[in-house]
């Protein structure tokens, strides 16, 4: 297989994350996160979105979207729980992920930490690290009292989110005021399957 | 069931689209999509990003975001194939429709047609507008020679597309230039099972 990766994107993380539980072996291609003037040629008839994470199985078909790609890795693993109820609560939170949590906090880490001209997104702070927050507390809320975001274990809801939330300190989130997701990415980042983002 | 519903969402038409196929009865919970402040009060408890659609089963368990919902409703159906790559295609289009798609078409429309203040949105216009663009090109270039978004027959990749494709006029957004999505979209609203977003 061939992953079409940024290193530093949470986005492509999930995917490495997954591919590390499996144990499967691949070649990643770097693209900048920066200048993406590439993304067209390298991902055109790929990746409708023109986008990493993009994987190319052995057969040469390809998927998009790091939720899209994760569940195809992990269906009938147990990171993807059988009961059909359950599956969807993995569903509502990878959804959640890429509407409320990585717009925000993804973004903002992107443009304050790597974009090379944070000055540029200054306009969109604001609002951005306010709709951030929204979503770190909805998470907050969730897992207190529980272990993980989905039953009584480690799912790839987790995974999901684990991705952007524990970057979140690149862009100015201060995690200190949520103690419920800090003891969860201590636990997730526990895991005996588990590799750091720049593994 | 209970839907939790706002009749000019897409995000909820899609979830009535899915039930009118299932011959499901459920109760619609009408809730405003201009005036929010009820939602904390409303959906607190039943869904972390306190939006609709919002779906209570008959025991009670809720589940949120409008992917989830309809996957969790059609999973066994004719509209999730099983074919686990064609099931990920399927949720490929899913998150790229919760990405790229509904936050610059939906959003334009609900500013333009249903916000009340359009003009507090004026700066917003141009990037998002572009944005909706280039999603549909996306879009475009792959029904062009396809019948359907994946594989042969109508999914869920469909319904999910078509909610907000088939109403982004109301946004300003002309669909002349996309022949492809034009004839899509006939042949999608042509399903003997389709029922209009005001049904």
């Amino acid at each position: 297989m061939i992953l079409y990766n940024s290193q530093v994107s949470g986005n492509c993380y999930k995917v490495r994350l997954v591919l590390a539980r499996l144990g499967a072996s691949y070649e990643r291609r770097e693209l900048s996160v920066s200048d993406r003037t590439d993304r067209a040629e390298v991902l055109g008839g790929l990746n409708p979105a023109l986008r990493v994470p993009t994987l190319v199985l052995d057969d040469g078909r390809a998927l998009g979207e790091s939720g899209a790609i994760t569940w195809f890795l992990a269906e009938g693993t147990d990171l993807v729980p059988s009961d059909p109820f359950s599956r969807a609560q993995v569903l509502q939170w990878l959804f959640f992920e890429q509407y409320d949590h990585e717009p925000a906090i993804a973004a903002v880490r992107f443009w304050v930490a790597y974009s090379g001209r944070p000055e540029a997104f200054t306009h969109l702070l604001e609002e951005r690290r306010a709709a951030g927050h929204r979503a770190l507390a909805a998470m907050e809320t969730h897992l207190t009292g529980r272990q993980y975001l989905v039953g009584e274990t480690l799912t790839l809801a987790d995974v999901a989110l684990y991705a952007y939330t524990h970057v979140a300190p690149e862009g100015g989130f201060d995690l200190a005021a949520y103690p419920s997701i800090g003891a969860w990415l201590d636990r997730v980042a526990g895991d005996p399957h588990h590799v750091p983002m720049d593994a």
